[in-house]
């Protein structure tokens, strides 16, 4: 039985989503939990990774399980031993051929980026800023990555040359909420890092170190050693996975 | 000169305020900085040690430093290269008998527990608890510790015997708000878990696994091997530290 769940964690502890060589992760939590239910591995398949110290409200993975435990027993059973950085918040039972990764239709990610004095508390879920930034002149600037792009200048340098670099963004929002930047970005996906760049590169229009101008010719040059920016991973949220036909997903 | 600093810190990433010979330490990193201010080991003294994990919103201590910097300058100088979950809030020079351990008249300790639902966002900042409590029974329970008592009940059973076990507690609440229970102790000084001791002795009283009789008979044996209770260490924050003769300490 195919089961599909929504999670939600606090990364500041973890290497990233992905099971590491050296180093705790989420994947490898859940995937330890699931083997305590089934005596033997039972691997899990994520949306996509995140990074060292990046959080999720609303990542999504699936597992199949010779169990046949009901939807919300599966939930209750993963929480109790999961530890408390780590909750799921859903889980259904789907279609054997739904697969978390490759029938992903779009993501959310929220940045969350506080100005002024520093806050001890909540320094591992938000990233801080000194300067005084020019919040309209990122709105304008945020309105260049909107729709479909080869986002190679945006992206990791590592990455695969023969792997595709376009991606549709399909919103792009920068908001001012009190002493908190709050960035929202709706697309069909991202590449690695491609949030966090582009996050500091509005950021840096919004100290007015580089001009709407510098980011257009960024975008268009396409070039992997061009953007030398990259937000802080704790300031960054996985909020929301929509797949692709979500309305008949049960079987 | 001797300054007298106030600092917060989150715990998190921390085996406590004291150096360690394995893992970090709040002193450890506030006396990293002060070698690079000052290119040679400076030794601060706190008010006394938070455990790993354990927060502070007001611990203190003092230092002395032969660079002349004024208070608002050291305090800026200190927060510019501190990691960010460390923050000092408060730096004034003070005379050079100031000592802030043996001067500590009385601290307060507050203790967060959330009941409910686990909250993964906060699983560093409170504990947690799924039994429903009895508060009233708690706040009950909570006046048998008012006062002088010898406290030998509710420490480490590792501490050294010929060390005075009588400390006075001046104030104990225990508060409902929404779904948090809030702890607030105040007295004179507090001997080492002794907080997280009694925090988890009224939790239990909450449960209504230990009665109040129980309680007044773990108080008045002074048996190190009568309290098997330790609440969880985050979900404690050093809030304050009060010191004699605070209205002259400036020359």
């Amino acid at each position: 039985m195919r089961y599909k769940a929504t999670v939600a964690y606090h990364g500041a502890a973890y290497q990233g989503w992905q099971i590491q060589p050296h180093g705790n992760s989420v994947q490898q939590e859940i995937e330890n939990v699931l083997f305590k239910m089934h005596k033997q591995k039972i691997e899990i398949v994520a949306s996509g990774r995140t990074d060292a110290k990046v959080h999720a409200l609303g990542q999504v993975f699936h597992f199949d399980s010779f169990l046949d435990i009901p939807e919300e027993r599966m939930k209750t059973a993963l929480n109790s031993l999961l530890p408390k950085d780590i909750k799921i918040e859903n889980v259904e039972i789907v279609n054997s051929n739904f697969h978390a990764r490759f029938h992903a239709k779009s993501k959310r990610y929220d940045y969350y980026l506080k100005c002024g004095e520093i806050s001890p508390f909540i320094s591992d879920l938000v990233a801080f800023e000194s300067h005084t930034l020019d919040i309209e002149y990122m709105q304008e600037c945020a309105k260049l990555f909107l729709g479909e792009h080869d986002f190679t200048t945006f992206t990791s340098s590592k990455i695969d040359p023969r792997k595709s670099k376009v991606k549709v963004i399909t919103n792009l929002q920068v908001l001012k909420e009190d002493t908190i930047v709050h960035f929202i970005f709706e697309g069909n996906g991202f590449l690695r890092y491609m949030v966090r760049m582009i996050t500091q590169t509005l950021i840096e229009a919004g100290k007015h170190r580089i001009s709407l101008e510098d980011i257009r010719h960024m975008i268009e040059a396409k070039d992997k050693h061009l953007c030398r920016y990259k937000a802080e991973p704790q300031g960054l949220y996985l909020v929301k996975v929509e797949y692709y036909g979500e309305e008949d997903k049960k079987m």
